[in-house]
């Protein structure tokens, strides 16, 4: 069997996440990567990643997606590039027209069907006319709050109320984080932010809410959301932001859902710099009321750049042997580690 | 559409708890029981479980399978009777042969390539020449030790190695239970039984290390198990056991499975009757190794009894709507509870 042939737009953090994960897998080639970054474009990518090329072909950075992503270019294209599904369509559009599979890492990918359930229709025809499928993944939405979650309940004979809390720590990530949550700025300025929505916290509630909801059958009446500051009464400092006493550490967002006239699920992300600093311990936690009651802890949390790049690159084997159409985690077996020959996992 | 209509073979306490479960579902009937115990024969099932029959049809245990599992006489049967690959095997072929799906409690049917992967391929052959699929599943294998540490996985870049425990407390099983795991026995008596095989332990470490292995791509090289008796320093008590001081609450099993030369993957499953009398909590507990580091806990554990009935109840929309073939928990999207109508689950 040939390798399977995989590109990849987008070559931020996540894409290069991607890039270095796929270059250790075996029967698997890395065949086109697209970026619009001057500073990338051109440039081999084992250059950029620092890895040793060995006797694989060279890659270079394209920043035209025509040239490089023609038809039947790649088993499938990781799609590393937005967070909303409205920016996010028309790279999925060309894709699906050239008879790839897609795998996005858009929060709102997860589960179009949330907030754009026209959008995900389109998506879905397009992949049924072109006989290939999408699937948007990450570690949040994708896992911790809802793939996990919607597991957790295949252990039980009745839900009665669940509640899934992630507590991490941003400080790995970058400049653009730091402003979407407002890290630093005093406690007027995050929420003027919120209310203008420049700080954006947390993109996958409605994602994850309406997974499980549908995924368990519960009739989702509503969600509501609220974002507010969390104030720090330490200084913190981390690489790429400052906090003094007194200002903005983060960001807690927390999501409800509405089901039946009350809140059946919810969902609280405090995410902010340092949280050790004030004694806070980062974690994942699924509470379910029911039959059974389930308790579960995972501490520290599973960090979110290597888990939303390991969750894309280990659900390729299964969104190649779906068959076509708009898949969610819903729909495709469990992704697991890659440890052996990817190709083994492909259904001939 | 019609309702999904399942059958249960076996009406013990698996078979009695997923028939209370089933009943509590909309949009399916519970059309056939089997079993053999003359307490139950020709009874109808109602009364047995003490519940209202409403407007439903009755249901009495028959005890000729031949009479009620007829071709196509169900979407699914149930199938609560065995631990093992050899004895579930006739019952499941002869079930292929109706056209009815298959879910088996049968621990060692979870994954039967681990152990009878001849059986396991003319499982494979007859339930695709019948159109029809087949699932063995239930809390541990089916859950805890497998589908969990596979979920986990899916957010490494990198496995190094998986550790597993299920801590759980014995009490609420019955008096067969207890005889298996040596619970009130002496020293001697144990080590003379687990000799001798009539002390038997857990089922099911090779069916969970198998899947984990071949669900990953690690070439497993072998196996090893162990078990030992858990002493217990004070006198335990409980509704089916009496454990002196100084003999045995029961069995700690271990397992090992070797991949490349080393132990990559160990299991522990220690049962006992009241651990709290000696403070040990019960839980679950996971821990991998790798990229990243994951750390696990549920505590207490997930219920045995309640998680067996629920992973089989919940399974039935996926085998339903999977393709023809032997499949396990590597094969179908993870099953979630039922809260809504089961037929919205079923892919038209």
């Amino acid at each position: 069997m040939e390798n399977v042939r995989v590109g990849l737009w987008g070559f931020g953090a996540m894409g290069r996440g991607m890039a270095k994960m796929l270059l250790t897998k075996k029967g698997l080639d890395l065949v086109a990567v697209c970026d619009l970054d001057p500073n990338k474009v051109g440039k081999s990518i084992f250059e950029i990643l620092e890895v040793e090329k060995g006797d694989r072909k060279d890659v270079l950075v394209e920043s035209d997606y025509k040239k490089i992503f023609t038809e039947k270019c790649a088993d499938v294209v990781l799609l590393a590039t937005d967070s909303f599904v409205v920016n996010a369509f028309p790279k999925i559009e060309y894709l699906l027209k050239q008879k790839v599979n897609v795998i996005s890492t858009a929060e709102e990918m997860a589960y179009p069907q949330s907030q754009s359930p026209e959008i995900a229709k389109e998506i879905d025809r397009l992949a049924k006319e072109n006989g290939v499928s999408v699937l948007g993944t990450g570690i949040n939405p994708g896992f911790v709050l809802d793939l996990l979650v919607l597991a957790l309940t295949g252990t039980c004979e009745r839900v009665d109320s669940i509640k899934a809390v992630r507590v991490n720590d941003l400080s790995p990530f970058g400049k653009a984080v730091m402003e979407e949550q407002g890290v630093g700025v005093t406690k007027e300025v995050f929420e003027k932010g919120v209310k203008e929505g420049t700080i954006a916290g947390h993109v996958g509630f409605p994602e994850s809410i309406k997974m499980i909801t549908d995924g368990i059958g519960w009739n989702l009446e509503k969600i509501e959301q609220t974002r507010e500051a969390i104030m720090s009464n330490v200084y913190r400092k981390s690489e790429y932001a400052e906090v003094l006493a007194g200002n903005v550490a983060g960001c807690r967002q927390c999501g409800y859902g509405y089901v039946d006239g009350e809140i059946k699920i919810v969902m609280e992300h405090p995410q902010q710099i340092l949280p050790n600093l004030e004694g806070i311990k980062t974690g994942d936690y699924v509470t379910i009321k029911g039959v059974p009651n389930i308790d579960l802890q995972i501490t520290p949390e599973i960090p979110g750049g290597i888990g939303t790049i390991a969750m894309c690159v280990n659900s390729i084997p299964h969104i190649i042997n779906a068959r076509p159409g708009l898949k969610t985690m819903l729909d495709i077996p469990v992704p697991r580690a890659i440890m052996g020959d990817i190709r083994d996992m492909i259904e001939k």
